[in-house]
């Protein structure tokens, strides 16, 4: 029962972990289109969108199986539960990914973001990389002091994200509100990327410290 | 143990069922904040998320020991880990309703919407307090027909906030840049409020109906 349980667990562990690395090609690529105009990149993000969303619900599937076939109880059932709290994010990541992909077709051929904002969402896009990488190999092996650095990495996303806001309210800002809108909302879907990487690694961290799980995203 | 499982769900349930109100009354009072720059109503939102907050965590650790003391399976079990999604998706809209009036301290005590959004934004705010009321009821006494309406009042919501950036984008906006990215942020809170009680409401109806749940919010 005991080695049961420890091999579903793990199952549903390579199903993160192989959410987690979906997640993050899904983020390499949207960047790709938004970055480069680059419609088949768009559109593979949208395709493997619904590839995530089936991984998810095999996550789900497994755990309410390993729920009722092994009902299990304390630090065992706190980590099947962490599970779906962790596919939850990864799930919420992808589709985060794919609305930056569909507001790069929505401008596309022209560039959904304008050369002045460029360096800001290279950095933005580098960042939400590096989390999703971090995430992957956390969950692969549960490392608090690596989950710790997501905090970190949020920050500095934070500070993206403020000085994007910078950009678009200098005096000079020459390209008027739709792409201030874009601008916004792209903006908007990477600092939520970073916040849903905080959130998922906060429930690993839980896991691994007994530290308190996160209340809010 | 079959009417001790069913006590402990009632009670989960009705904890769903205050966290349902709980957000209600804070969408209410953010867009009063919202439009009438009222401070206190704006601080009242902020103060009760952390109640709300915390009745999700009461949601968890209830769910938790009814898993661990009942190991339900089945509907039984399905039921209980819905009651999970149904938590993080009320939870995540009172964080929006938090996110509204944080904008409208931000600008206060100047408005943060001009005269020529109030409309669109007041309709916005009718249509998701009928979704947090429709939400309620739903959690009180499952109705596969009122859940399915919140489907409906989505629509609704798009188009007004595709009718948002209409005025946003129009040639005679008079506002510039700052004011349609605060626009454009609250445009996306309230349409992801409705989003999250749609997604509520899927979950509802799957438990009814056997349909089946929601992948991606």
């Amino acid at each position: 029962m005991r080695d049961e349980f420890r091999a579903e667990l793990q199952a549903v562990s390579q199903l993160l972990v192989d959410m987690a690395e979906g997640v993050r090609t899904a983020m390499r690529q949207a960047t790709r289109a938004l970055l480069t105009a680059d419609r088949q990149a768009a559109e593979a993000v949208i395709a493997g969108d619904a590839e995530i969303d089936g991984v998810y619900r095999q996550v789900e599937e497994r755990v309410c199986d390993l729920l009722a076939r092994q009902a299990p109880v304390a630090t065992d059932l706190r980590m099947v539960i962490t599970a779906l709290h962790v596919a939850a994010d990864l799930e919420r990541m992808g589709d985060l990914a794919d609305h930056v992909a569909k507001t790069s077709l929505r401008r596309h051929p022209s560039p959904a973001v304008p050369a002045e904002l460029r360096p800001v969402f290279t950095d933005m896009a580098e960042i939400a990389d590096r989390m999703a990488v971090k995430i992957g190999k956390v969950l692969g092996a549960p490392d608090a002091a690596l989950a710790a650095e997501l905090d970190r990495d949020d920050d500095a996303m934070d500070d993206l994200h403020k000085s994007l806001f910078g950009v678009l309210l200098d005096d000079d800002w020459p390209y008027g509100v739709e792409t201030a809108i874009d601008a916004t909302l792209l903006g908007r879907f990477y600092e939520r990327f970073a916040d849903h990487a905080v959130n998922a690694g906060e429930h690993v961290v839980y896991l691994i410290t007994g530290e308190n799980t996160p209340a809010a995203s």
